[in-house]
């Protein structure tokens, strides 16, 4: 949390190693671009690198916000790129990769260290399909093996309970649902993994745009489970890298 | 909906027969007790007795009433009677019963026509109770048999799958739940009965007194549910009343 | 609950006759397409078969869907159907029919089998038809005569009495209104048969998209009333064909 | 809207006629007691006296706004004063009336201008008595004759046809009612006359504490309808006697 | 509220008189076009004529309420219609009028018996300008006379105190306001008239949609204050005609 | 508050002097456009020229205000201005200017009196630019000297740290955020100045448009914040500019 | 921001000067009580010592906390002190005050350094008198002289604009309101100082605790208001005092 | 899933082995006490054995659910236990602890496996204690080894940067905040740990009971972040044992 300047004056003064400082410089280290300040030392200081949240972002600054992580030797990943600003992107960067359904942009120049154990990613509906591959994308990002199963909701458990095994081998689960959201509470009574609840906006009238699915993962009568925003599947993603890799 | 003075003067007239005039005066009959209007005529246009909300009445209001609707031959239900009140009605009608969790208080003066058809009651939780046995104690008071199933929630289906066959075998089902309110989104996976849901003000935080459930029931991905007000184990169990009579 | 291959060992074994194991099977049949899990085993478990949602569907995922019910000599019935994806689905489904106002999509290969009761649809004004609509369209998909009476809101109740003999010859009734709700409890004090309530977002300012509507209903002094979610015609036409099967 | 310094120099220069400035004083008068600008001018300005809204005010507080009115031989009005406080205010005031159910607090030292026309004040249930009672008492506070048609809701209307023309005859009608609220819609389509819907707060779950009723009060599909706030029923009177007095 | 076969019953029984005979018809009289019953006894019942809502109606049902309306010697009024339906309207009634920025269509083919009295209507900003002139429009389309005091809101009230002879001339004032909605409390402490007050849903971030308005003016200060829906212009003239007539 | 007639009036009469008189004149001038009452005064009211809110008003009506503030020579400062009305006010005025990101436009005819101290705005993600920038134009419009510190949102508050000299020189802080809205009270643990809080509708989900950042604003446990409306950069400009005059 | 050890070990290397580390020391102390961590710094920090939040805190923490701020020769103010906790509090500091109807808890040991420019405090209603009184508590233990100008809400204007130099002399104005909160609207277009705006938990029904006020200090039309959480008179005071200093 | 019956039969037939029924038995059992359904096999499912949720249960209930698992050999966690209820379960299980700040019972009859790696709690108010409390003695009871970090809001970070070792060391943090709730943002900005959000309803006003908190850590910027309940203290020290142990 202290800056450059602090930290050479640090090493001239003898205060610090240089070692030290190699490592304070890395956590602290940020790009300024006028308009962002790319936290290029977030790798250093969370393990993963940052990533760019497309919404509300120019084509021109996403492009140079990729450019500066490039610039770092860092993989880019993009979420919640509209359709129109990734056509441009992937001029910009013909080697990497957009997936529609997503909304998500990535460009991988390097592999990322692999993860053994597994991720599943359970979604209630068809329609919570967008969101779970929203997860998919960005554990797969990260270098975890994933394993789905779509489509699984709570009108017909035998759906759920034909695959239960990709729940039981995880050891993570993501479980994606709109509507009533009542899939990781489920989901959260077989399993003894923790559960990564992820509400999504599908629905209608009385499901205002996901708060009935979000209020019902809150108020889940099973244990272990937490929740994230609503249609935040990357957000899942990246906690279930995170404990992945523990 | 025409009253009194309009009959008989049809009658009088020879516009109705007096076999009409009679149902018709049956159907649009109150009692004016000048702070309330008690709905004599309800048993014959609805089939049920008018029943009385205890909440916001004073015992001598409830008394009043309880007299207008005994001297009518008609059983007396009294939902959501606080324990104080109840104590001074007992008084009043040693007879009469109260059943302090559900807060129910009723007096039977007479047998009800009993149907053969079974109603069932699921709970998720044990703090459900009251909510439950206010629908069951208003199930038996129209004379139908009930069978119970409580503390069957989501977090563990095999209490549920345990006696499933009490859901499969009832005319009508009552799913009572709080917190995120999936019970009935479970129960109509399975069963083809009509599912009446009862969300209930149990839980904390963000259950917001039992809009979570509420809203959970509402946007049930399963089909042939409907929801009444939150903790309206009452009007649950009129309508499975009704239902369980066709 | 449990999968084909369980079912297939308890008959090898000897454990499961073969007429039990055939329910078994049809009762958790599903057919995997990827992005959904048509739940074909809902006919044999509930009685009626899978419909589809529309909404946030492709229009390649519909026609896979209905593709998959149709093998199975299973009607299709398929809800929130936007007319751009209707005009291509009924290129692919030339035998179907598009309801455009109500975005209702049936394509029936056989005949349902009829029942005789009526069910009865009220709504409060003109701009509540679409969602009428849908339920009719749903409850006659199947096999239940409808009987409409539109537009006839409390601000004029002269418009409901004059057909009231609709309401009361009905074993069920549909009651849709947005605004202020308030048609389902003036029916519900008149008619004896169960009512399903029906909130529709119609209105502006504070109707808040059907919550006042959605909020009167729930809180009806009208017994026998229960909800479906705001616009949801066609869970209240579900329902009412599995009460007026009774 | 100019104080007593400037009116006495426009006096003084000649820029004011004494009568004008005398009603200008009156206009512009208050009584400062340090808690409280009693606001003396009200009745030269809008015709009716200041009244107490007794909630939040202590007894001492309540007592010395009342000598003020009453030095300046106004009536006193007071609403919502709590029952252990009106007992110390009727030891001060021996004169004074106390309306429990209402919490209504009134001392009238000399006859109001009576007026004519009348007021029809219904309410829909049992539970809406204490704030149809305030209106009333407020309405009469004020010269009005007022007639009441209690315990009249949606789910029994021949109970409120059976005194329609208490609603017929008057020149403004308060329609009070809980839970949906649906009453004043009712009344709307019937009379001619404007209706002051007055929402309260009797329900439980998804009432709100009155927001049920409110939303149903503002989307009412009847015309000539206005609103006031939940239990108001005060500012219902007051101004049902501001439009009675035209 | 009971239909013409009965009434012509009780006039062949002698029960009746013609006279009241025909003012019952009047009464109870629609006219149904199958996705409306057009209440064409309003104007018997309510003194006005019924007015159509355009909103989510098509050209062709509007065309058709209108001709039903003009068929019994009724002028037409319609709120809400957007401009593309105004135009193909205009060119079925040439004779007609369309008001863009109020959306207000109306066709007055009689002189409307005039009222002497005078309605004030005043907002508090150029964007409120819309639902003013909608109110406006109605007001006079109902024979009232209407003096307007545009942009006058609480932060300059030099600008309504400027014109302050317009609102203490008028029987009735509107007071329209979005934003904080404070224009109302201030008008209500200025006059003695009753004042309606109309929220807008002008603002934003956390005006949501004019629900900041509304609460301000449902919890107004002042006195004789009432509250019509957000952007209802139309209901407030409607509820001004009838008191500017009594 | 007093208009001119009785302003002149008084000097006539001599009862005020004509000094005191061109004071009020001045400060309770206002332009009657009919549309809009233009506040001439507010400059000698309240130290600053009327603002012109653009959205909801036409490229007609902003013309014109903005013309009757220029014939007073004064700078013309309009927010909210839509990418395609600018374009056409441009043409009307060519001298001025227009910022698109931040909707603002300006047309500065003179000079405007310069303050020394600063304003400092942090703002805590790219995607809350525009409001900033909206923030920043309006400071610099009042004559303010302004520094920036943009994406320095709490997950990496190094990039706040490396800058706090920014915050630390500043009279008066500006901080805006969306999300969480965590930014203010970071900033208020480290400055002794005044913050103002801006909460933008930046974020998705249950941010709700802008309501998680106002919540989290309004309770920030950091003393000496104050908030305004949501995306309201102007209001929290306008407010720094008069806090740093002082 | 970096704690004793390494502030010690910068001044052993010579890196930092005895001066600054002596205010770095001063900046980031606090006394960690176990349960609290009581922020010494703040005064070296922000200019004003920390101020105990006495809601939700025990006698026996407020009393340590205050011996902790005493030990290091700050004054002691305790916000929202209960009145039995505060009698024991009293016992524990004889020497201290404390204010009923504001809940606040002073001990002064030294004169706070006093400015000279004063602030105003404005009040709607008396119901408002004990958010108004913490405020000038509050602003007063910080050294501000305070005018009150307390029951001038906006139902009769001529009761504020009476005193209305006491809003004009201020530097900066607090204007606190409950019910519809229109009074900071106002008061910011009258006087030119910065309006702090407090909403207050005054009112009833759709005033929801507050958020009436609260939403409509945050839409005020009036510039350069800024408004603080509901009940907040503290928080007012607070930034008054800071922006009183500049 | 399948019941002991079904369990029996298999083995029986020799289609299950009895290793497997016996595994299958462990996690299917469950003990019907008729209000409870204790569902004995969590252990054997999930890991842990099951809590006792004590809100809205009688000592009763709790007394024989406590029994029943005692005499499964499975400690004893009750959460949210009122200090009058612990009295007499204290006289019931003398060998029992009960936490009052945290409302906490436990009766622990042998040791639980313990865990190596560390769980950090840090609150950010000393009113945050109960709940920090609650998850620190679940988190023990689970056996793991846990640091508190208390009291340590963004108003004064370096009282968290002081002991930001307990965060890094963790292998999972819990994040307790009530008021706007940020502190979870600024711990997931500097771990890269699991963080786990908790809300509290520690705030008044706008923090809605910690609706306010909640919205904040769901939206927050920094990832890597799950959410739970309110004040759900256990519910995050049950997810974080979980998470330690993997």
């Amino acid at each position: 949390m202290r800056h450059a300047e602090e930290i050479l004056k640090a090493v001239q003064s003898g205060e610090m190693e240089v070692d030290a400082a190699v490592e304070a410089l890395h956590r602290s280290a940020y790009h300024d671009l006028g308009h962002s300040r790319v936290d290029i030392g977030r790798k250093a200081r969370r393990g993963t690198a940052e990533v760019i949240f497309g919404e509300g972002k120019s084509v021109a600054q996403i492009t140079e916000i990729a450019g500066s992580l490039l610039a770092q030797q860092q993989n880019v990943l993009a979420t919640r790129v509209a359709a129109d600003k990734a056509e441009l992107l992937l001029k910009a960067f013909p080697e990497a990769d957009y997936h529609e359904a997503a909304r998500v942009f990535t460009l991988q120049i390097h592999e990322v260290d692999p993860v053994e154990s597994r991720i599943a990613i359970a979604c209630a509906g068809t329609s919570d399909f967008p969101v779970a591959e929203e997860a998919r994308l960005t554990a797969e990002f990260f270098g975890n093996p994933v394993d789905t199963l779509y489509d699984a909701g709570v009108a017909g458990l035998h759906r759920l309970m034909a695959d239960v095994d990709i729940l039981l081998n995880a050891k993570v689960v993501i479980a994606v649902a709109g509507m009533e959201g009542a899939l990781p509470s489920v989901v959260g009574g077989i399993v003894s993994a923790p559960v990564i609840a992820v509400p999504t906006s599908v629905g209608y009238g009385a499901s205002f745009g996901g708060v009935a699915a979000l209020l019902g993962m809150l108020n889940s009568c099973s244990s272990g489970i937490s929740v994230v925003n609503i249609d935040n599947g990357f957000g899942a993603a990246y906690l279930a890298n995170t404990i992945n890799r523990l």
